[in-house]
């Protein structure tokens, strides 16, 4: 039996469904690329962006024709960008499992991704919904010209907490928000529908991110399958360390961490320490908090049912999660 | 003015529009990011893509709604996967000018590849048209797979002919294929007519491919804008490499290229010399000349146009490029 978050249960159904589309995806005629593609869909993923179009469907009446095809395209296009940012970040591990660029070189990488895109955009074509087709290209390009800008023009700690928020849309809520505004549109779901189920999922992926930037500095390393402070390790400022500086913009420690190469692990691990230590942490929750109300919020005059109870319980669950 | 080739005059106008597209699509905020995108665009593309979409819309009534972004979407499926080969294949040169890689790290080689990928979609669904967006997505499938199933299974020079023409068909001819179809199918041209022009473009497409696999051995290097042998270097084996084993398979510099560590440049420019005065060169060639009677003979029942008349010369004039 596939497992899912518990509080997934009442769609376990659907999701099973999205499991055995995401199978087919990756089945390929090439068994050493089948070893390479298996484990990516394997290892973990909570599926939460396609739980998002499943229980964003549920307020009206979604044909699972469509339904399927948009939650795997999700799923696949979240798994493409996975799958290209290990290589631009190198990390070491993600998920607890070796990435694939330490055992494969860059070249399989790209081709992976790009294949990994290729399929998601067939997915999302499978939907023969325009509005959703053109939601889908547009967040994918939000997804690409947002990691495009960071990466030619990032602003090291010098950047602005707006710069911030608009990086975590860009990375993150964006999709969310794709995610539950498709799945209200398959269902044909009202304007106002559609809008509240967008606002809900854009609400969920700030607070996510920012626990995802909360989680790099405090996070237990077993826990995370992967080991913290690794955006300080590619000098990307998260919300954290921005509120670290708030409180107090003179700690040498930061522009010496991020300015100067002979920088060391050492010197980050001091910094993490720091920061975990300073009310900086609480206030980034604060902040957290504030986007998971704003979600609740969003749905709040839509009809209650079991599934909008799992939209509810989803926004605390990830606002109290530890990986 | 645009620069164009000569036999595109009759469609000067649509190519124009096309070019001030894809202007727009690379117009970023980014300026480091404008002297990466911009160079892509200019370096002298011959927009062969774009032109067989519009071509292929003559022959019944299409709107420059629907036509302009998705030749501009062809354009830049095809740039964007310049952008990630050019990494693939670490090549120093292309179309002249230094490729990205070498000046630019692998990391925002995949964001720009990927960026052109998110545009090429978003130009896809601007056509609002579900058949041409689902061809766009199984092409891009194409264009990815046949790249994965090379990288991860390749044969190096055991590979037999069905499967090299399996990968130019993957790589050229089905990209060729779905600009003339799609071109077709926005001009609501009937069935008929859309197998014909579809027709078309893969057999050109076939034989544009064997003809750039002659070039990388007889081609001269400053018309060509980059070094020859570029196939060899990669262990690729194209066309003439395996006529030259078919005519006699006992050649054991072959096996010494593509096999032993120890190959050098020498033996490559060795390797390439013998084939190039061999018989496989010419006939090679007949096998592109093969397909380009194909090409010109599926639209032989197409109504004479100065239309038709630019694709029978489009047809000859692949033939006989010199770059």
């Amino acid at each position: 039996m596939l497992k899912i978050l518990s509080i997934f249960e009442p769609i376990r159904q659907e999701l099973e469904a999205v499991e055995d589309r995401l199978r087919e995806c990756v089945e390929v005629e090439v068994s050493l690329l089948r070893h390479v593609l298996n484990p990516l869909l394997d290892s973990g993923g909570k599926r939460i962006r396609p739980a998002l179009v499943i229980l964003s469907s549920t307020f009206h009446k979604a044909d699972e024709e469509t339904l399927v095809p948009l939650a795997a395209s999700v799923e696949l296009l979240h798994t493409a960008t996975l799958v290209h940012d290990d290589l631009l970040d190198g990390s070491i591990l993600r998920r607890g499992s070796p990435t694939l660029n330490t055992s494969f070189r860059a070249g399989a990488v790209i081709l992976v991704g790009d294949y990994l895109f290729a399929r998601a955009a067939d997915q999302a074509a499978a939907t023969r919904s325009v509005p959703v087709i053109t939601i889908f290209a547009q967040t994918l390009m939000t997804i690409c010209g947002g990691e495009l800008g960071q990466a030619f023009n990032g602003a090291g700690w010098r950047r602005t907490k707006e710069d911030y928020y608009q990086s975590i849309y860009d990375k993150t809520a964006s999709l969310f928000a794709a995610s539950t505004e498709t799945g209200a549109i398959v269902s044909e779901a009202p304007e106002r529908t559609v809008r509240a189920l967008r606002e809900y999922g854009y609400n969920l992926g700030m607070a996510f991110q920012i626990l995802d930037d909360i989680l790099d500095f405090t996070g237990d390393e077993k826990e995370l399958g992967k080991p913290i402070g690794s955006d300080l390790r590619q000098r990307t400022a998260t919300l954290p360390l921005l509120l670290f500086l708030e409180i107090d913009p003179g700690h040498d420690i930061v522009s010496f961490v991020f300015d100067e190469p002979q920088a060391a692990e050492e010197d980050i691990r001091t910094l993490i320490e720091m920061v975990k230590s300073s009310p900086a942490i609480a206030s980034a929750r604060a902040e957290a908090e504030h986007f998971t109300a704003e979600a609740k919020n969003a749905i709040r005059d839509l009809p209650a049912s079991e599934y909008r109870q799992v939209m509810l319980d989803l926004a605390d669950y990830l606002l109290d999660r530890r990986e």
